[in-house]
């Protein structure tokens, strides 16, 4: 169902959609980041039912964003532990928290970002680690990469002169 | 339905899905991104059927992201322009096509972030613009905000010391 909902297989919007799944992944990796490792530690913190949260949990296992790691031999007892695709997400969750308060958060931000240490409260934005640049509408695009088909090099080359994507 | 996904308000994760709605509507924005502003240009890019792409583009409206503009008064005509809530949600869709670049590109990234004026292909990471820091987990972690509610702060100081919340 997400795989039909981008027909272009190319998009990697649409591939990383395909793993994240439905929005209840991004529920079950917050609970993963925040520490949670085991089945109930999980369920007490979704409070869904137990085999729902079996499905949710072995989905995230095949899209690779979970692995199982074994705590217990008898009786034997598996706990979900991030991979590194999964912690990688973060960076995705990350945006959507500063998005979130960025827009949506008029009586002001209840989780936000800050720096471990001293507590400061970050100001996330998207940064080139390439040109030392944070990344604007204005000054990036999307482009084709090396793997780009010709339907994709169209649609890019067309959207590179689209009055929207150069707003700021 | 998203409502439910995310028992608690105060999560901006959950905020920010209950706008964003389905895995579709990053589509519709993605078109809004490359240039697409009217009923055709949408669904010639998308090829869903007209009464579908009419609510979802309704949809993008309720939510804030897209705006109507009368483009012709007689026939009345309206284009969908993105507002500055939907332009700035596009630092969640670069974040998405970087982790899937990073994880699912295998054959080459078919799209990639490139700097307008030379082309460059851009490395996009998140950046702490009060500190001037790239934001790792080591170092940043989701604290309190002022709004925060007596749970809120509970479960973040829980996770602080999370073993997980603290992998690189």
């Amino acid at each position: 169902m997400q795989r039909k909902s981008f027909g272009n297989q190319q998009c990697p919007v649409g591939r990383s959609l395909e793993r994240v799944g439905e929005w209840w992944s991004i529920e079950i990796l917050r609970e993963a980041y925040y520490g949670a490792t085991r089945f109930d530690e999980f369920q007490k913190a979704l409070g869904i039912a137990p085999n729902m949260l079996t499905r949710r949990l072995n989905s995230r296992v095949e899209a690779g964003l979970l692995r199982r790691r074994r705590y217990s031999e008898k009786p034997p007892r598996d706990e979900y532990v991030l991979t590194g695709i999964g912690r990688d997400f973060r960076s995705v969750v990350w945006s959507l928290i500063a998005w979130g308060n960025r827009h949506f958060a008029p009586e002001g931000a209840s989780v936000q970002l800050v720096d471990r240490e001293t507590g400061a409260v970050a100001d996330p934005v998207l940064f080139d680690r390439n040109s030392g640049r944070i990344m604007t509408p204005r000054e990036f695009r999307p482009g084709p990469g090396p793997a780009a088909d010709e339907r994709t090099r169209h649609r890019l080359a067309r959207a590179a002169f689209m009055p929207q994507e150069a707003m700021p």
